[in-house]
């Protein structure tokens, strides 16, 4: 949840709190832990919250709105700019049971594989904390090296020379030069090619002529 | 993967394997790992692939085309309906080296918070292999309970035994109604309401009437 940017986490009724073996796991994310809240009942952990997503991978008879970890993301996130909201796990042996469902407005259900459907607990709070931070709009995290695009100047002088380059290896008959050159046109048009790129090229292709 | 419906697991030189404890952590998952492929280098692993795609969180100088993980699913689940394809995943300690990100044609990026940004492999895998699911259009998992919604005419008749209901409570004064009855419509037609709900509802309102 920390990886994902969610930093509070409300524990209800946990078995053993503080735990030496939880603080050992959590690695880096040891101010999650120490930041906790515990609660004696769900009611209290949800107090004061406008929104409560339940997880559940079982069928239930009569459940509050079903809705996709997508939508239920985007209904989090939106409310969360304004008021308290609340994501539901249930323990990892047990899930939620009925009469705590019953205490959220919503159901999420994370797709799975019919034939082998029960994602563990962290891998369930993987992927929702995930959509909730895409949801939320706050972006990629890993800086993408700029590089200056070729302009489509560059481009057509690079095509001239690997024509020229072409018919100089004898690879290109200038009388019956078919669709190569089209097709390599068509090749690079895909790569959207940088201008130190083309200036490789370029260099590859006078290498070439000489 | 399993619980997302991935199957074929390719191993690059795993520092052991068969692996007791890997089959005690798989639990229901260890047909996935009995039908493991073990090679001794990546380029092996991708032979036949005509799409690889390599998860990092590392910032790269010269990265292959970077996606964000619902992009990369999406390409990812297009092509491999017709031809194999590949996410590649580094180690828990190291991830991937630059060479083995250079063999694959897009790199994948997780949005996480930049404070705290490492994914462990785990975590990388479940998020990919969901987004993936959902690229594939394979649909939740949960069935839903199916219930008849209410007529509009249902809905109605309760409108008009509410309103009743209210002038014998005195609640709802006919002279000066306001915009009580408004207010209670707004509400409902929120709700979607089902034929049940209406005869429960209704069944209330004969029971005050009583």
């Amino acid at each position: 949840m920390k990886t994902m940017g969610l930093r509070d986490l409300w524990l209800v009724n946990p078995r053993q709190f503080p735990d030496a073996q939880a603080d050992a796991m959590a690695s880096g994310a040891v101010d999650v832990l120490a930041r906790a809240r515990v609660c004696s009942s769900l009611d209290d952990a949800l107090a004061g919250t406008v929104l409560a997503v339940a997880t559940t991978s079982r069928y239930r008879d009569l459940p509050p709105g079903v809705l996709s970890p997508r939508d239920a993301a985007a209904r989090l996130a939106a409310e969360a700019t304004a008021y308290p909201v609340a994501l539901v796990f249930g323990s990892e042996t047990f899930g939620l049971s009925t009469e705590e469902v019953s205490r959220c407005q919503n159901v999420v259900n994370i797709p799975a594989d019919p034939d082998y459907a029960s994602l563990n607990l962290a891998a369930a709070v993987q992927v929702m904390a995930y959509e909730v931070r895409l949801a939320a709009g706050t972006g990629p995290t890993l800086p993408v090296p700029e590089f200056d695009p070729a302009t489509l100047e560059d481009i057509e002088r690079l095509f001239q020379a690997l024509d020229q380059a072409l018919q100089e290896t004898g690879f290109l008959d200038p009388r019956n030069p078919g669709r190569l050159m089209q097709r390599l046109r068509r090749l690079f048009s895909r790569t959207r090619l940088e201008k130190e790129e083309v200036a490789i090229l370029r260099g590859i292709l006078k290498s070439i002529a000489k």
